[in-house]
C-alpha cells in the first residue's frame, strides 16, 4: 500500500506491506483524514515519533474476519486502543490505559495511509447523512465535547473559549448548546466569524493583553474558562480571566514546559482540568444532529499524492483545517 | 500596647496605639498566637508586607459595643475580611472577596499584637474545652480540612499526601477521618511518627524520587494526591502519583513561579486543584469532638517579649509549631 511516513524531521511517500489483522481486527481503507497540530508536533520530533502519523480519518472496512457484518460499511475510530485487560480498560476507560498505543500518535501505524487495521472495539459506523469531510472532524469535536464529560456546563455559568483556532472555534461550536451564552475569543477577525456564524458571541482582541483587558470589562471573571489558543502562554491570560474558585480547562498540549504563577492558583482556589480526547459516539451524534457545523473551518484539500505539500499547507500560521483525500488511490 | 512588627526583613517589637474600633469591630486582647511558614515569607518580603503579621490566634474580647454579650469571651477570627458589599462577599464568600484584607497578611494588622481589633462578623466563639494551644490550631486546621469542602472524599478513595510539616501531618490526621486508608508521606521518621499515633498510614522515604518509588510500587497510582510539602517540586512527585483523571490538591502556597509538565496534566486530563483557608466552624467541631490532636505538633511556646527569638525558631528548617503566649502581659 502506500504511506506517508516521518522519519526525521522529513515526510515521505513509501510504499509498505499493507498491515495483516491481528485477532478481532478489521482492516480499513481509508478514504479521507485530516492534518492536525499533533501531527505537526509529531514531524518536529514530539515523542520521538517514526512511523505513520494520522488519526483524523474515515474509510469503508474491506476485511472483518471477525465481525463480517462490518464489510462495506463506513466508519472510523477511537484512536486510543488499551490492552483489554488491565484495571483502567476494565472500568471501560482504554483512553487512560497505561498501556495504550494511540493511532499515528504512538505505538501503532496512523491513517495517513491507503489501510489501517484496528481493534474491532475501537470501530464506530459513520451514518450516510454524515460526509467524509465532516466525518475527519469526528475525532477533534470528540476532543472538543470532552469538557462537558468532566465538568458539569449549565447554561447559568459564564464561560470563556480562549483561541480561535481550529480547536477554539470546534469548542464554542459545540458547547454553545449547552452554554447558549458562551465567549469564544481571539486575535483573528475571519476565524471569528465561522462562529459567529453559528451563533457564537464572538470577541477580538488585537493580543492576549488586549483581549484580556477588553473581555474583563465587558464580562468580568468567567466561571469556566477554556484555555485553547494552543500556545503555552495562554494558560496566563485564562488565569486572568477566571474567578476564585473557577476552573480553567487545559485543551492546549503543551510540549515544553510551562510556567505558571501557582500561588494564584492556590490562594484563589481555582481548579485546572486537563482534556484531551473525548467520546466519539457523541460526536457522530452531534454531526448526525448538525448541532455543529464543521465544514467551514476546511480551508483545503489535497489528494494523498500531494501529501508533502497538504501539510505544508497545514503548517501555515493560522491554516484551517487541511484535508487528504484518498479516492483517487 | 506592645506589637510586632515586621519591616525591611527585620522584626521590631514597638509600642503602638491600642486600635480603634470601627462600626461593627470588636477589640480582642490577644493571649495565644502561632507562627506560620507564611509569616516567615512575610518577614522575607513576600506581597511587599509591613506591618503587624500574625493570623493564628485566640484572645478574649475586651470591648463590642455592638455585641456587649461577646465581652469577655473566648474568640478567634476568620482572617480574611470581605468588604461585605461585593457579588462575592453577597454569596458568603468573603474568602473570595476582590476587596478583602487579610489579617496579618494583607491590608490588616495582625495578632502578634496585645490587641486586635475584628469585625463582629468574623468572631468564633472557642468552648472552654479547647485550650488556647489547641485554639492556635483552628486557622490551620480548617486550611487541613479544606479539601474536603472542594472535593467529594471518600472512604473508598486512595489518598496520598505529600509532605509531614505541619500543613501535610494536620491534613493527613484531619481528612483520615473521611478517609480511613489514606497514606502520608514524608522524609522525617519523627515527624511522621505524630501523625502514625493518630492512627495514619505513614511511609517515609529519603527524597522526593525514593517516596515517589516506594509508593508507586506498594500503591500504584493514587486517585487525589494532596501536594503540603511546602516546595515547589512538590507539585512534580505529586503528578508522578496521581492516577490518569485523578486530583492533586494543591496546598503549597509557592510564590516563586513553578514549572510545569503541562502536557502530562492534559493527557492524563488530571484536575490540579488550588486549596487555601478554610472553614474555622468545622475547625471548632473537629477539636471539640477530639477527631484531631493538634498539641503533639507544638515544639515550644515563648512569651511574646522573646518574639524574635521564637521567630528564629519557628525559621529552622524541620521545626513544627513555635507557640507565642501573650499571658504575662
Ligand atoms: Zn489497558
Ligand atoms: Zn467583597
Amino acid at each position: 500500500m502506500q504511506a506517508a511516513i516521518f522519519e526525521n524531521g522529513a515526510v515521505h511517500l513509501v510504499s509498505k506491506p499493507t498491515p495483516t489483522l491481528g485477532p478481532g481486527e478489521v482492516l480499513i481503507e481509508v478514504r479521507m483524514a485530516g492534518i492536525c497540530n499533533t501531527d505537526l508536533e509529531l514531524l518536529r520530533g514530539y515523542m520521538g515519533f517514526a512511523g505513520i502519523p494520522g488519526h483524523e480519518f474515515v474509510g469503508r472496512v474491506v476485511a472483518a474476519p471477525s465481525a463480517p457484518q462490518l464489510l462495506g460499511r463506513r466508519v472510523t475510530a477511537d484512536i486510543n486502543i488499551g490492552c483489554g485487560t488491565c484495571p483502567v480498560c476494565l472500568q471501560a476507560d482504554a483512553r487512560h490505559c497505561p498501556n495504550r498505543t494511540t493511532l499515528g500518535i504512538a505505538g501503532k501505524d496512523g491513517a495517513f495511509a491507503q489501510f489501517v487495521a484496528m481493534p474491532l472495539h475501537t470501530i464506530h459506523l459513520v451514518p450516510d447523512c454524515i460526509s467524509n469531510a465532516q466525518a475527519v472532524f469526528l475525532e477533534p469535536l470528540a476532543a472538543a465535547l470532552e469538557p462537558s464529560q468532566q465538568l458539569h456546563l449549565t447554561a447559568r455559568q459564564s464561560v470563556l473559549v480562549l483561541g480561535d483556532g481550529k480547536l477554539g472555534i470546534l469548542t464554542a461550536c459545540a458547547l454553545r448548546r449547552l452554554v447558549p451564552d458562551l465567549v469564544l475569543a481571539g486575535k483573528h477577525e475571519d476565524k471569528l466569524a465561522v462562529a459567529a456564524a453559528q451563533g457564537v458571541t464572538v470577541r477580538q482582541g488585537t493580543d492576549a493583553g488586549h483581549i484580556a483587558a477588553t473581555l474583563g470589562r465587558e464580562f468580568g471573571l468567567f466561571d469556566v474558562v477554556i484555555e485553547a489558543t494552543g500556545r503555552p502562554q495562554g494558560l496566563e491570560t485564562a488565569l486572568e480571566l477566571v474567578r476564585p474558585e473557577g476552573t480553567v480547562v487545559l485543551k492546549t498540549t503543551t510540549f515544553a514546559p510551562t510556567t505558571l504563577a501557582m500561588a494564584k492558583v492556590v490562594v484563589d482556589e481555582i481548579t485546572l482540568l486537563g482534556s484531551r480526547c473525548g467520546d466519539l459516539r457523541l460526536a457522530i451524534a452531534s454531526l448526525k444532529d448538525k448541532l455543529v457545523d464543521v465544514l467551514p473551518l476546511v480551508e483545503a484539500a489535497y489528494p494523498f499524492e500531494a501529501f508533502a505539500e497538504a501539510l505544508e499547507h497545514a503548517a501555515r500560521p493560522g491554516a484551517m483545517k487541511v484535508l487528504v483525500d484518498f479516492r483517487a488511490l
